[in-house]
């Protein structure tokens, strides 16, 4: 086949009707990204293309790193055009990663570029990227608007003041909804040096008066729930090394609260009973709220101290964790059913081995308040490629009902990312493809393109009651 | 390709060469299920589809709460056809899901339905099925002997009196083999609520006087396992959440069972002492009688206790584990083998990626006592779809001798799941077939035919000695 | 296709041009086996097939012994001829075991024999072999001569005199380079039997004067590496379960090494703490030589304690283990970087479920310092099969820079085992073939016959700092 032409990844002919006449036409929800709204509300421009691709991409950074690349070349203050030489020097010799084809689809689709990305071609297509980007309608929402996104979540501290968001509402010259999500992990992370300075600080400043109690925080909590709810959101996101079940009392979570607030020494026992009954409390709100709640797992973070004391945090230094027991997290899920308390959940883990254990875990707890009420989140972050999701979708529909998956999220930082969607619904259309194919189901194709449409978008939509119309 | 046709997941002609002429014919043994053997004494019948299909099997129970069906239309007092439909909707959505092939292959065998199953067909197969099922060779005999099953071993607690299987043995009209599988589990499930109701009631009555002390325990069991060895047994099989290793004396044993039967409490070493010293005890029991020990893990059970309230154990909430020690498993096996008390046995866990662990522990127990005398099972439960079973093919290929392995079972509580021996058939043929049209394997097809015939059916009555002939 | 012709493994015309215009002329290099380099020195000859297949190969022990074939057979004192038709009867029955493939290859590499071998030609195979193994040219050196091996690196004890490996480099008549590795596994291996007698007899002999200080083994084991290094070393090695991480201080590392040395029990905290220590010291002592460090982990070994008593350690009862926690391997890792004493590193978990987790943990370790400094190991062992090998690399190039992978090992004790090294070519060269071919990348085929190359042969002979030319 010609390299990445319109039938990119789709290799037989139900898959490109799939695609083409189903798939490809649906606009974009992005439930899950890491683009600040204060950039939308501005409407950002780049000052180059190596601004854009280079500025805060871990994924690029690693690349670089593993081809013995300065560190000044990439975090640093190197010139833009040998950062971005390096880069391409860099995806030359990283065949198989999917740094390769989501740079050359961005290249693309935002500016117009077939030639591949080398050393050799590194100048011409800087300019050229450049040029592009000079064009008056190359800023953050001229390029949401022309990827067809009509929503997204962005990522957000319970703490945070949410103007921007409102400004971007109030504004009627950009109907894109942009939703926070909450994000309260630095109220779990009570291990954490920065734990006294966010509830004594930040969080007691947005409420108003002071938290010295748990009961306090819990309050405080609601009440931001309730703030970020009349500002449309309806999603939580908890990022943690593992999900955990360590059940307390109200009156040991109030101790343990005490005793961190005021700079006593925590446990291992009493750090994980916290986090469980704070996470318990918050999974309920949920619930009330009528949220969805995801919960992010399996990694371990900032591992490379010396680049983080450089760089600071999400520098690329981040690794797959592989302690995720999987019987903490049906008990913790288990005991939240128990109590009317469980909301809707999403499962993530970062760990493509426990794609297994989630696709079982969340059958056990299904039931007809909406239809997949527990879902498992798609391939993520280090599984964010061809592999890693055929591999997820391959055991959700072996484990659960594809049909009913809410599908892609970018868990991007980049505006150019929304390429991603376009990724996935080529491999989801394969794979169904495929099957088709091989005989293994019946050659509906209006059938299985309303499933496709449904993946990609309508499910999405259904599921977080977000209620827009295609 | 059609969609289930005669050459279904038969994609070249070596595959369909290997099916048709060698595989296809071979009749089944099925030496590890859940159904039943009163139904197969009486002969029972269903009264409609919603019956056979709906009525125990978690499988679809799962899919259907995925798909936002009312546990009324689930495990409750619903309309069989709406039921039914419900299902049908479920299925619709389902594709990728092995409920999908297994279905469509049994409305195709045993009903004669070619049409794909969805909410608008179900009607119109519902009430076929119906009429076929009112024909009177539609029993569960009658299915057996159409489905060419010489044997079936049912799974029975120790306790069980085995007169069901007696009444069929000494009928002359059905001439299948239903023997009886040896399941101790609630001898070894010290901690669980029933332990003491279980050993000092129903164990204490088959056995004769009253069980007060270990060693009254351990001669109960041994003369269990003479009682239904006397009943055809040959195998024995344990259900747990991990293979533990912790030895302890005989002391120690019977200090702990006393503890536990006089409802003091036991802590998890002496949990896990207990369960590391009777199975020892088993093991070696099953070595002498010539048995086959089968060891199921991976498994965490009734995750839901809200529904395991409402609808019981078995109702589809149970998930994979991932604490699964594989230094415990060897070390376990080790300390038979040392004593000269490692039965023959068959490992499975029903995690999947504990493949490679289990293909690695066996081959390092293997003697010429027996060939292939420890076995990997084959993918189970929620393994038991095309690409689980692909993996757990490819891997005791590379690390075993793929030709040694005693294929399928269907660990199934339903009549109709011996389309499950076909679906695995059919993937066996077409990775070997596979290989061979990709020049990895010499094109000797009377060769290959040979071996798998006889992983369909050969080794299976060689390892566990059912001494059938073909 | 025909069976293992020319074509072999590579499934499209683009793999065909790299396999065989790019990759086949590249010499080998071998960077880590387990040939003696005694055998070398005095080039040995070998009596018959079942000498040179079946002296010392524990996969092909451990495939006999699944195949129920008893042990004088197999590592007992049984005639050669019929050791060898239990193999091939064995072999017959190994389809998808990668022994069918390395066996194959080496008949027909070595010994010109294109037919399958069975139990019915065994008999001709053997005798054909045997002449040919009677031929002047087919001594130790000759293999490895017409295999183009250019470097070797054997497996060594610090407390080695390396005399074999001087007389091998004095000799004007062979130029292959044989150098050492360093493997100081007994000087870590604190809890084995046979520790006190290791280190105050063999080390303490070698470094003429008693270790009785944990300082004076430091100092030993520097002056070993600086000995090794005048012979040419370049690469140490360590086996171990698990890399753990559990620091202590100089005084409590000197304290715990005393307890040992005379002969008072240690605990589990105690090894660790000795073995994060004195490994720590070493990878920093490996970073100054400008050494590669090799950390293998994941199996358990001498599980089959009888066997262990019968023939010792390497007869084929190890498996693959499962506690290979990644936050312990990260934190070791940080811990070196931070003192700028983290050497060039390849890090090999023999548990293939841990490639994302290892993929992910040395993306945060690169530097500029060495072009992919740390690396993953090939697949290794138990592995070492085309399933293993395809999803090594596919995660490697999803998660790192696939073209600056040092590729292929050996990790064998046999003198054809360099026949894998053309295994794994055709297989890199057929995955990025069928990513061509797929348009997944461009198909400019000098650039991928480079990198091809690279990966044969350049990146090993750079990384390693082994100054080949080709």
């Amino acid at each position: 086949m010609v390299f990445m032409d319109d039938n990119f990844l789709l290799t037989n002919e139900a898959a490109r009707v799939l695609y083409h006449q189903y798939a490809a036409a649906m606009p974009i929800i992005d439930y899950h990204c890491h683009i600040p709204a204060e950039e939308i509300a501005k409407d950002v421009r780049f000052s180059s293309i190596t601004d854009l691709w280079l500025g805060a991409d871990h994924y690029k950074w690693r690349a670089m790193r593993s081809n013995g690349v300065p560190e000044e070349l990439i975090t640093g203050n190197g010139d833009p055009f040998e950062k971005f030489e390096a880069f391409a020097a860099t995806l030359e010799r990283a065949i198989g990663n999917p740094l390769y084809h989501w740079s050359h689809l961005e290249l693309q689709r935002y500016f117009g570029i077939k030639e591949p990305l080398t050393k050799a071609s590194a100048r011409r297509i800087y300019d050229r990227c450049n040029e592009v980007l000079a064009d008056p309608s190359m800023t953050a929402r001229g390029i949401i608007r022309r990827s067809d996104v009509r929503l997204l979540c962005t990522t957000d501290d319970p703490a945070d003041d949410l103007r921007w968001h409102r400004l971007i509402a109030m504004d009627p010259t950009f109907s894109v909804k942009v939703l926070p999500a909450f994000r309260p992990d630095r109220a779990l992370d009570i291990e954490k040096p920065d734990f006294i300075t966010y509830i004594r600080a930040e969080l007691s400043n947005v409420f108003g008066r002071p938290i010295e109690l748990y009961t306090d925080l819990k309050e405080c909590l609601a009440a931001r729930i309730a703030f970020f709810a009349e500002h449309g959101c309806k999603v939580a996101d908890h990022g943690m090394s593992y999900v955990c079940y360590a059940p307390c009392t109200d009156a040991e979570a109030e101790t343990i609260f005490r005793k961190a607030i005021n700079n006593e020494p925590i446990n291992l026992m009493e750090r994980l009973m916290y986090r469980t009954h704070l996470l318990s409390f918050l999974a309920a709100e949920y619930a009330k709220a009528g949220w969805v709640m995801q919960l992010h797992y399996g990694v371990k973070r900032d591992n490379n101290t010396k680049l983080f004391r450089q760089s600071g945090a999400n520098n690329g230094c981040d690794c797959i964790d592989n302690y995720t027991p999987a019987a903490e997290l049906a008990d913790f899920l288990n005991s939240l059913c128990l109590r009317d308390a469980l909301p809707k959940t999403i499962l993530y883990s970062l760990n493509p081995i426990d794609n297994a254990v989630v696709g079982t875990v969340l059958g056990c707890f299904q039931d007809d308040s909406c239809i997949c009420k527990i879902q498992q989140g798609s391939a993520w972050w280090f599984n964010d490629n061809k592999k890693g999701m055929e591999e997820q979708l391959t055991s959700l529909a072996n484990l659960g009902v594809l049909g009913n998956f809410v599908g892609m999220l970018t868990d991007s930082r980049s505006f150019l990312s929304y390429t991603r969607h376009e990724y996935f619904r080529r491999i989801l259309c394969n794979l169904i493809g495929t099957w088709v194919t091989n005989g293994e189901y019946p050659c509906d194709l209006a059938v299985l393109g309303g499933l496709v449409a449904d993946i990609s978008f309508n499910n999405c939509n259904r599921y977080f009651d977000f209620g827009l119309t295609v």
